[in-house]
């Protein structure tokens, strides 16, 4: 690890008696991030009011793709704090239909050619998860915690985001866009495709009653706090409950769920997102 | 949050002048966990003193599976740091080949049936890529950090972290398995799967192989650290190494990635995990 800097902070301790200001130095090595990790932590007030205006972002972030689960999936953490998204957050469209996905333009940001890409001053980010975590990491502890403070309360979170990743998402993502396209494109549905994913998926939801009906009221995936798990599930279960709302009716605790999640005011602000105003790709 | 308890920490400033031990009050709601975050951030030296004990595990970690590539991933951050896993973690053998995954005593612990599945004292997880970041987490700092230091750093190591799961995993994994289901069934290989497999696995390679020679010396996925990312690619790039090494010839980018990171001593100790000597599933 390469040294950055070394800080000190001058620590005004509300229990000393006597009248010296306290110093501790910092081991070489500390970089601002640890500064706004020691900072969300609330363990040393004084440390927070100190760089709170560091918090004030130098230039807008740019998410780059278009009005899909994906994207919205990627970007939900930002809808769940207090960001003005209309002044902080720029959209530059880049269409599927239109294979914007596979211009040299944008090759050249996202190698692998999917959405989204999103950009915040000089960090660059693709994989709609990663920028997901990068934002609740960013804000972490401004608005509560959707990564959780503790060990076991992060570890609770992650197997349900990975959950998410590897057991919800693979058969109901094939299963949602297979019906957005064969609309968008005024063809009959691969039925075969449906049902298989289908099958697979109500085996799943049947894992997520079992555990939302695990202990009494249960709101959220790891208890009574909403965290990422939930941010996760949010777009996709939406897409259920609105083109498939036969898989839930079955599951009255996952359907309870998923109005629950899909409910919040983050989340309703996020499908109006504006995607028509959107910039173009150059 | 509910408040766990309060802490004050004294700390006996190296650069105060003057003789009283200067006491920080901790916020209500600082949990053990927070210590440990604050100390591994080496930000005041004194804290890991205090806490350093805490390290000691009251327990074996407890490992459920097999000798079988989702586990390698999820137990390779502890191979990585100083612990001695011949005392620390405890082998419990969940056959795929005997069912032992679809038992009850299994799947009462793990819903979906799969493993692996890992308890930690009173922490219990499922989802091989939870289980690695709760290790990561758990030693963060105490061999360096595979997670990252800043947000920057942390972005562009999940960004990978995700690649891994999203790109790389979806062609490598079926035709792996097929690869060794075909062998263990004394069955021929479905060739057909391992075609559009491979296709689409050299369209991700070549994308690495772009990454890993776009600067001088890159040695790892994010640059000259071996992270969390390059962890999350050692299970199964090593087996493209053993089965496929065709597909890393032309990419010797790639290659030599490959060779890298599996040579590491932590993944080769990992491969003579002994499953041999785990105990039967209760």
């Amino acid at each position: 690890m390469t040294v950055y800097t070394a800080y000190k902070i001058w620590l005004i301790s509300s229990s000393s008696k006597c009248n010296c200001s306290n110093t501790v130095s910092l081991n070489v090595g500390a970089r601002p991030c640890h500064l706004f990790r020691l900072a969300s932590t609330g363990l040393i007030p004084e440390l927070g009011n100190l760089i709170s205006h560091r918090r004030q972002p130098a230039m807008v972030m740019k998410l780059y793709g278009m009005d899909n689960f994906n994207v919205q999936r990627a970007i939900l953490p930002l809808f769940e704090v207090e960001v003005d998204t209309e002044k902080e957050l720029e959209l530059v469209k880049v269409s599927l239909f239109m294979n914007d996905n596979l211009k040299p333009a944008y090759t050249a940001k996202q190698p692998f050619g999917l959405i989204p890409y999103f950009e915040d001053n000089d960090i660059a980010i693709f994989e709609s998860r990663a920028i997901a975590r990068y934002i609740a990491e960013k804000y972490d502890g401004q608005d509560g915690s959707l990564l959780g403070k503790t060990l076991k309360e992060r570890a609770a979170i992650d197997q349900w985001v990975e959950s998410e990743a590897h057991n919800f998402y693979p058969p109901v993502q094939p299963m949602i866009k297979e019906i957005y396209w064969a609309r968008a494109m005024n063809r009959p549905m691969d039925e075969e495709l449906i049902a298989r994913c289908t099958a697979e998926l109500c085996k799943v939801l049947d894992v997520y009653e079992a555990h939302l009906s695990s202990k009494q009221g249960m709101q959220f995936l790891t208890g009574d706090e909403f965290t990422f798990a939930d941010v996760m599930h949010t777009p996709y279960l939406w897409q259920v409950k609105q083109l498939k709302a036969e898989l839930l009716e079955p599951r009255p605790h996952v359907a309870a769920y998923a109005a629950r999640i899909t409910a919040r005011p983050g989340f309703q602000k996020l499908l109006q997102l504006n995607w028509d105003a959107a910039q173009p790709l150059h």
